[in-house]
C-alpha cells in the first residue's frame, strides 16, 4: 500500500509552508487567493485526501452533489432556468434522501478553484456541471480524477468522453428553422448567448446549416442573456436596410426584452416581427402577446439529471443521453410572415 | 464530563434495533419513514452527536448552511422570490468561503425530520428557516438545540425569540394602502398567501387595521401562490356586484396570473382596476402593462442574510433586523379610480 500524501509533502511540492496548506486545504482565511490557487491544484495532483481516519469513522458518502452557479447575480435571479433546474434537481434528489450543495462564483477561475477543493476534498459525491465551455477546463480536471463522478449538462461531442446529459440542439433547431419557414419567413435572426459556450456553438453551426438548407438570410448577433442585451442586439437588427421578419432567443429574459423593445420602436409582434424563445416560462405564457417557445421541460430535465448523478454517485455507470424537444407551443408572438416587411428607422 | 450517547443508547430509548438507528442516521435505506422520524427525534432529544472523533479529526466547521425548499415544485420554478434569494446568499456565502446546502421537501412534516437530522449529526453550522408558520414546529426545535444556529425570515413577533429578519410588513402595509387611497380608491381587496404564513397573518392584520383607519372597504381572500389561485381569486373579486377597484397580490405570479384573467373578462387595467404585486420582479417590469409592486430588493436580502447567518455560525451574536420597504414602484398596472367601477358578469 503507498503511503498516504501528508501535508506536508503538499507543502513542500507546493513550496509554501505547512500551515499555508491547512488553511487552504480548510478553506480558511490567512492565505492569498493564488496560493489556495495553487495548493489546491498541487494537493490535487498529488491525489491528496484529507481526513482519512475521519472518512473511515463515518459513512464514506456524503449524499451531495456539488453544483457551481457561475452567472452574474442580476442574470441568475432572473433567468427562469436555473430555478427550474435546482427544483427537478433537488425534487428528484430527495426521494433518495440526497442533498445539493450550491457554491457561487463570479469566474470561471474562480470556479475552478471551487471544484478542486471539492474533488480534494472528497466533498461531494458527484458533481454537475452547467455551461460547459469550448475546450472548458473542467473537463480536465474531471478527466484527471476519475474517482469523482461528474455529469455534464452538454451536448456529447463537447463532453470529453465524460457522462453527458444533452438538450440535442440540433433537433430543436430544425424544429425552430423548419417552422419559421412553414410561415414563409425567408430572413431570420438569432440573438444568441455567449459565443463561448457549447450549446451556443452547437445552435450556431445548427441555425446556419439549417437556415441554408431552407435557403433562408441568417444573421447571428452574441449576447449575454440579460434583458439589456436583449434589448440592445434586437434594436440593431430592427435597424438594419432588411430586418428580419422572424428572431430566435437563446432565453426568454432577452425575448421577453424583445418584446418591449420592438413595441418602443413601433414594430408590431407578430404582425412585422415574430418572437420565438429557446427556453419556454411562466413569463413567456403571461405577456402580451405570449411568446412562442420550444417545449422543453426544464425541471423534467434537473429530474433526469439527479437520477443520472445518484447512478454514478453510486458506482452504476450511464449512458450518454440526448433529451429531444417535443415541439414548439405556439403563442400570439409568431405568425406567418406578413405581405412586405416595413424597415423602420432608429436612433441606436 | 458526561459520557457520550451511543447509537444503543438511541436504540434503546427508541425501541429499535442498533442497525434501524444507525441507517437511520446515516440517512441509509432499510428502515421506514416513520421509524427514521422516530430515531432523529429520540437521538435528537437526547444530544447524539455523530462522529465526534471525525469531528475531532477534521474540521469541525461545515462552512455550510443549510437551507430545505418545502414548495409545490410548480410553484417553485416560476417564482422569482426563491431564486433572488438564492442569489443573494450564494453570492454573499462565497465571499466566506461558505456553501449553501439544498434540501427539497413536500411536506412540513418532511421537512422537520430533515432538520433533526441536519441537527442530529450537525451536517451544517446554521440553517435558514423560510416561510415560518403560526406555531411552526420548527421554532421548537431550533430553542430546543440553540447550538444549532438558526435565522428565521419573518416578523420578529413570530420566531420565539430566535434571531429574525424581517420584511416589515406594517410598515410596507401602510404603504400600499396610502398609495390606493390617495388615487382615490376605496374599495381595495388583497389577494393573500396561505392562511397558516406567519408573513400572510402580519399582512392580513395590517391591511385590516390600515384601511378600516382610511375608510375603505377592504375584502382579503387567501389563495396558494399558484397562477391559477391568482386567475381565481380574482375572477371571484370581480364577479362581485360592487367589485374592488384595487387589488393587491401577494407574490407577482398571481398578480401578472390576474392581468390576464381580467383581460379576458374585459376589464381595462388600470382603467377599471388597478393592481399592485407585493414582490417585484423582472415579470412585473416586462409585463404590459408593468404591475406596480412593492420595491423589494430579494437579492439584498439573501445577501443580508446570509451575512447574519455567517455570523450566527461563527458565534457572533445578531440582534433581529427589519428591512423597510422603500417605496413602490409605480407602472401602468395602477391608477386613479375611474369616474365609476363598472360590474362585469361573467360565469365562474
Amino acid at each position: 500500500m503507498k503511503s498516504r500524501v501528508t501535508i506536508s509533502d503538499v507543502a513542500k511540492a507546493a513550496g509554501v509552508s505547512n500551515s499555508a496548506v491547512s488553511y487552504a486545504l480548510n478553506g480558511k482565511a490567512g492565505v492569498s487567493e493564488q496560493t489556495r490557487d495553487k495548493v489546491l491544484s498541487v494537493a490535487s495532483r498529488m491525489g491528496w485526501r484529507p481526513n482519512r481516519a475521519a472518512k473511515a469513522l463515518s459513512d464514506a458518502s456524503t449524499r451531495t452533489v456539488g453544483l457551481v452557479l457561475t452567472y452574474d447575480t442580476a442574470v441568475l435571479s432572473i433567468e427562469s432556468y436555473t430555478m427550474e433546474l435546482i427544483a427537478g434537481l433537488t425534487a428528484e434528489f430527495e426521494k433518495a434522501g440526497y442533498s445539493l450543495l450550491v457554491r457561487s462564483s463570479s469566474s470561471r477561475r474562480h470556479e475552478l478553484a471551487v471544484l478542486r477543493e471539492w474533488v480534494a476534498a472528497g466533498a461531494v459525491d458527484a458533481v454537475l456541471l452547467m455551461n460547459v465551455e469550448l475546450g472548458d477546463p473542467r473537463i480536465e480536471l474531471f478527466r484527471e480524477h476519475p474517482r469523482m463522478p461528474v455529469l455534464l449538462l452538454c451536448d456529447e461531442s463537447l463532453s470529453g468522453g465524460l457522462p453527458a446529459l444533452s438538450d440535442n440542439g440540433r433537433a430543436a433547431t430544425h424544429l425552430v428553422v423548419d417552422y419559421c419557414h412553414g410561415l414563409g419567413h425567408r430572413r431570420i435572426a438569432r440573438v444568441a448567448g455567449s459565443e463561448q459556450m457549447g450549446h451556443t456553438f452547437i445552435r450556431d453551426n445548427a441555425f446556419r446549416e439549417e437556415s441554408a438548407a431552407f435557403g433562408m438570410d441568417y444573421l447571428c448577433l452574441h449576447a449575454d442573456y440579460s434583458p439589456e442585451s436583449g434589448d440592445r442586439c434586437t434594436r440593431r437588427l430592427l435597424s438594419l436596410p432588411q430586418p428580419p421578419s422572424a428572431i430566435v432567443y437563446d432565453s426568454d429574459v432577452m425575448a421577453l426584452a424583445a418584446l418591449k423593445a420592438a413595441a418602443s420602436m413601433g414594430v408590431r409582434v407578430p404582425d412585422d416581427l415574430s418572437i420565438i424563445s429557446w427556453d419556454d416560462s411562466f413569463m413567456c405564457r403571461m405577456s402580451s402577446p405570449g411568446v412562442t417557445a420550444l417545449n422543453r421541460d426544464v425541471v423534467a430535465r434537473g429530474r433526469k439529471a439527479a437520477g443520472m448523478l445518484i447512478d454514478l454517485a453510486e458506482g452504476r455507470t450511464v449512458q450518454p443521453h440526448a433529451e429531444v424537444a417535443d415541439d414548439l407551443i405556439v403563442r400570439g408572438s409568431s405568425a406567418p410572415v406578413g405581405d412586405e416587411c416595413v424597415g423602420v428607422e432608429v436612433a441606436v
